[in-house]
């Protein structure tokens, strides 16, 4: 898959930085901000924010590794870098983005009732419901106190792009969550065309942010922004499509999650809807044999199902799609090339997750 | 207690409007902007921000009343046309501190564990913990949209003050929670100057806020705007003063609240605090009466003994100090006079009710 989206001509001759290597300078860029900013928080939802960020153990005990990987503050990062403004410009608006999605990370586990996040408990887990609503709230709060605050041509069109992408946020989130208790079948089912609506504001929006807040905090021209913004929406959506793979065929040492959870939870993901669409006798057996607590045999049945009728090939198509699509469109514009390389090396890391 | 705040001369000859028919015009006022935004929402958020408000019931069901009495957006509307400004340029300001203001009940609800609010179950117990996660969550972030897509010379100001009164609001509910464990006595006992910067935070900014955001918006001096955000300042403590009393010796069917919930639950509120400063040998008996799941017998015997110490006296009489100096303050600067007179006697309302 990574040779597939990888078959673009580079357009600069310097050797290209690894995604890895762009990682890391983007994250030696962008952490000490970050710490700055969490630490002036108070010292209760500050833990539970440092242990997010893999800071610490949920004793205090300083830690290292843990946290994410750093992709949205670099797609920050890299945006702004891409419309010749400095690296140093986009702090601000990667700090706000990392802020936003971990905040976003732990309510929805709150949500979801998941117990593990990045390896380790998540936060309701190590510290509780109540202190992880109100340390996900301080993030919140934090993420638009410091675009509000940040300098730039662009800081007051920043904050409303932020405050929008937020009310996707918690608009997709309500109806992933909706759409776990809906039917496989009949006029009450999820369709693609939803389903695809729900993704790009639960995941979708959040990438588009990340690219292009930089940019537009940097003051840069709508033409740059919102292609950048539309190659972020592409890459949230092919993010989300090998998500849904991994949300059944993951490895469980990989994903930190149960193999077939997501069918077991009785979610309607990309893989399942698209096997549903090429194979309209599939809706009715899953449906026997997901509703109600089914049993290791049934999901592993459903999993293969879903399988040979073609959706889990069906979501990787679809990611791929995606990635292709965002990089024709960021060569269409002038921005800086040798950004663009790294922008798009990024971008397929996000399908080069171990399946 | 009305009476005594009620001493000041009025400036105007003109009959004041009473405090309810303020709260009336203001809400007349505000409402119609509110109901639109929340209707913005997804309907599953949307319907429990309806509740919240008091709009309909559980089941969507429309209703009138249960909502709160709308002291919030009264005071940036007064606080706006004090300023010489127009009340509907204040709308956008009234709309996000009623906003943040019911996000933040809801969350708070969360982590105190309240079954009620204004006369009606608090939203996680109508709705459940996830989905009242996330509907304070789209209030939050509605909050700020609202107010970052206002238009107005000091829209950036305003959101910059808006994201600083949030982080203050979050600091201030994880202090509140955290003195609940803390001993009545001994080096790691709560003090007086502590509890009021608790309280400052968790109740004084959001009023300090409400009071001052229109006239920001509105691009009024710093002059009139500082003395506005003190004075609601003031009024959040005293506001907060009385809550205190209510908290113990409120008539459970006026507070919603059991009778002496807040000594029943270790709070440290400002009579206790009064009543330990003013006889250093309570604090030892108050130990021995409330650690470890107190009687019934117990909690009474211990808010006597906080009343005979001259507790209540002191809470009551703080608030109507700081009701007085804000008086005060306002009348020192040239903001409109039957403005503040307005605002005054809505002050007089967070004091007067009913003990």
């Amino acid at each position: 898959m990574s040779t597939q989206a990888g078959l673009h001509t580079p357009v600069s001759l310097k050797a290209r930085p690894s995604a890895p290597a762009t990682l890391t300078r983007c994250r030696e860029l962008v952490e000490p901000a970050l710490r700055k900013a969490v630490q002036g928080l108070h010292p209760g939802p500050g833990r539970i924010a440092a242990h997010a960020f893999g800071w610490c153990e949920a004793d205090g005990t300083p830690s290292s590794g843990g946290g994410g990987k750093g992709v949205r503050p670099a797609l920050a990062v890299l945006g702004t870098e891409a419309v010749s403004a400095s690296a140093e410009a986009a702090i601000p608006a990667a700090v706000a983005i990392e802020l936003i999605h971990t905040f976003s990370l732990m309510h929805d586990d709150i949500m979801d009732g998941d117990e593990r996040r990045r390896h380790r408990d998540s936060a309701w887990k190590a510290f509780g419901t109540g202190p992880a609503v109100l340390a996900g709230d301080a993030l919140f709060a934090l993420a638009v106190r410091t675009l509000a605050e940040a300098s730039g041509a662009g800081s007051g069109a920043a904050v409303r792009q932020l405050t929008v992408m937020m009310g996707e946020l918690v608009h997709g989130q309500a109806d992933d969550v909706l759409f776990e208790s809906r039917p496989w079948t009949g006029p009450g089912a999820v369709g693609l065309a939803e389903y695809r609506a729900m993704a790009a504001r639960k995941t979708g929006a959040l990438l588009a942010c990340a690219t292009a807040l930089g940019p537009v905090l940097a003051g840069a021209p709508p033409l740059l922004t919102d292609t950048l913004a539309r190659a972020g929406q592409q890459w949230g959506l092919a993010f989300q499509a090998v998500d849904d793979v991994l949300g059944i065929w993951g490895d469980p040492a990989v994903t930190g999650k149960p193999v077939h959870s997501d069918l077991r939870r009785g979610k309607k993901t990309l893989p399942v809807l698209g096997a549903m669409a090429m194979d309209p006798s599939l809706g009715p057996r899953l449906e026997g044999l997901l509703t109600a607590s089914p049993d290791e045999a049934a999901v592993r049945r459903a999993a293969g199902l879903v399988e040979e009728a073609g959706g889990r090939a069906y979501a990787l198509r679809d990611a791929r799609t995606r990635v292709a699509a965002a990089r024709d469109q960021l060569r269409a514009v002038p921005l800086e090339a040798s950004c663009v390389d790294e922008l798009i090396a990024l971008s397929e890391l996000l399908l080069d997750r171990r399946l």
